[in-house]
């Protein structure tokens, strides 16, 4: 079941599932940022979402579809912090326990609240040890389930929820969205809205979006298969450090998606200050790519009607302060 | 008709008259705000509605009653900045001229985004004129229609659907509320929201949250009379330094309310911390006093359900960082 593509209806069934768990956020619009892009944006914000990003939503569809005769050792997921607290939630409401092996530099906000979910953690140095090894070493201890961060049918269905309910909030303020825009570290969240668009809103075009130097998903799709990113690149975007793509998400980009796009850590702190000053949003620095895309004119929205997905609002105050410092 | 208090029904009315106009703003809940605090908070986030504040709400209802043949006079306004924004976007989106008073002090991005929407602005010295005085004479040369900032009854009816919305959202999640805290300067989005909660979920009590110092709502309630704040009171919430509530929504206030609390700035600057934090919203100092009222034990909500509205986030870059420093 691991290697299966999902398709539009596992988004529609993970949508079914994750009603009244996750939020159903609401798709924003702000006059005066149309005024100042020149075009009009829609905003779905999941820094409002349970958890304080999109990935509770996959998460929660992944979980709950456990067997029970599999329940009772928990889940254990490897994550930098937005999967490690959607796991954390997700496993505390549906009563597993979990286990998350987190990055020792980590944001502390996403430490703390992954713990304040009642989950374990466990540290690995994130440029010396293979997670990966160390989460498979820990499912075999414990007989316990991996909740693999993207590469897994039914985290993708359940991120692409996202989509979903844009296409869905879309059509109810009888807009046809000419493109969406959403960032992308392993490729679920814009994978699985693809899908959801594919199906909803086919004249929708689909971009990912990642950090300078973390392009892995765009020159993946353009090369035909999967690329790793070039060692030493460093970006402010905690959320998209993935080092390539998945498997599956790869396969559904390649054959979805408009395009990839990259952008600067300056357009992401420029991102995250008119998110501040004009959508009033907590926006941390890998959920302001798609932003930041439109504002240093990575995709031109000029004539067109654009929706963008602001993926998380994890981030400590001090990194925050920062970013409105410039 | 400027001396006839509204009622519920004129709070319904407004609602009709708003829709599409004013967003409906969601009503959040956080589990971990929840856990610290150790009562389930819900939370109506009028700092993503049009304008960033509640405003627009009041103004357009206000503004969309105004006879034909007193439109082509255009407004006029006095505010320090929400009001200010809500009335010039409600007045363009009507067509309708809108000149604005507003302190030489107001934060620079409630002047710039007014300014945005098309209005004209006079500044006055807000120690020594008198803004009503000014704005009278600018409504008598321009034979235009004066949009008070609270005391009117269409202004308070408008600002009442917040609490219409959180009534019919609450129910929409079975949900009773025990209590509604709201920010509160001249009383007009408390009283409409009162109205609106007494005839649809009488069961809650609404209290009115202002600034120490600024608690001219509170001693009038206990008086039975108008009190002015004492002279020489100063406070970090800029949009609630009203000096004395209005004669209709103390009316309102005196006969609705449960009482009245008062918070410090240091509280708000809390309140600001566990909503970027928790919330991952963006509020302005006056946005934030009734979060600050629970977070300071102001109000006592163990063992109750709570709403309260986080009623702006019209805050300049550099007021925030510092909020955010402590």
């Amino acid at each position: 079941m691991l290697d299966t593509l999902p398709n539009a209806t596992d988004v529609r069934s993970a949508a079914l599932r994750i009603e009244g768990k996750a939020y159903k956020t609401p798709l924003l619009e702000v006059p005066l940022l149309n005024e100042r892009l020149g075009f009009r944006l829609l905003v779905k914000p999941e820094t409002l979402q349970r958890t304080g990003s999109f990935k509770f939503r996959g998460a929660y569809n992944r979980i709950s579809r456990i067997p029970e005769d599999q329940q009772k050792g928990g889940v254990v997921a490897f994550s930098s912090g937005n999967h490690a607290q959607g796991v954390a939630a997700a496993a505390q409401m549906l009563g597993l326990p979990a286990l998350i092996v987190m990055p020792s530099d980590a944001p502390a906000i996403k430490v703390a609240n992954t713990r304040s979910y009642g989950a374990e953690i466990v540290f690995y140095d994130r440029f010396g040890e293979d997670r990966e090894a160390i989460a498979e070493k820990l499912v075999a201890e414990r007989k316990a389930t991996l909740v693999r961060p993207f590469d897994d049918p039914m985290i993708i269905a359940g991120q692409g929820t996202v989509g979903l309910e844009i296409a869905q909030q879309a059509r109810a303020l009888d807009i046809t969205l000419d493109a969406v825009l959403s960032p992308c570290g392993g490729g679920g969240l814009v994978g699985g809205s693809a899908l959801a668009l594919a199906s909803e809103s086919p004249q929708t075009e689909v971009y990912a979006v990642e950090p300078d130097g973390f392009d892995d998903t765009a020159r993946s799709m353009v090369a035909g298969e999967r690329l790793s990113i070039e060692p030493g690149a460093t970006s402010i975007c905690d959320a998209l450090l993935s080092p390539e793509p998945g498997n599956l998400t790869l396969q559904i980009n390649a054959r979805l998606l408009a395009g990839g796009l990259s952008v600067s850590d300056d357009a992401v702190t420029q991102a995250m200050q008119i998110a501040f000053k004009y959508l009033k949003l907590v926006v941390e620095p890998g959920g302001a790519v798609a932003l930041a895309a439109l504002l240093s004119g990575q995709y031109d929205g000029h004539g067109k009607t654009v929706g963008i997905i602001l993926s998380g609002g994890n981030v400590d105050q001090e990194v925050y302060r920062k970013a409105l410092e410039a």
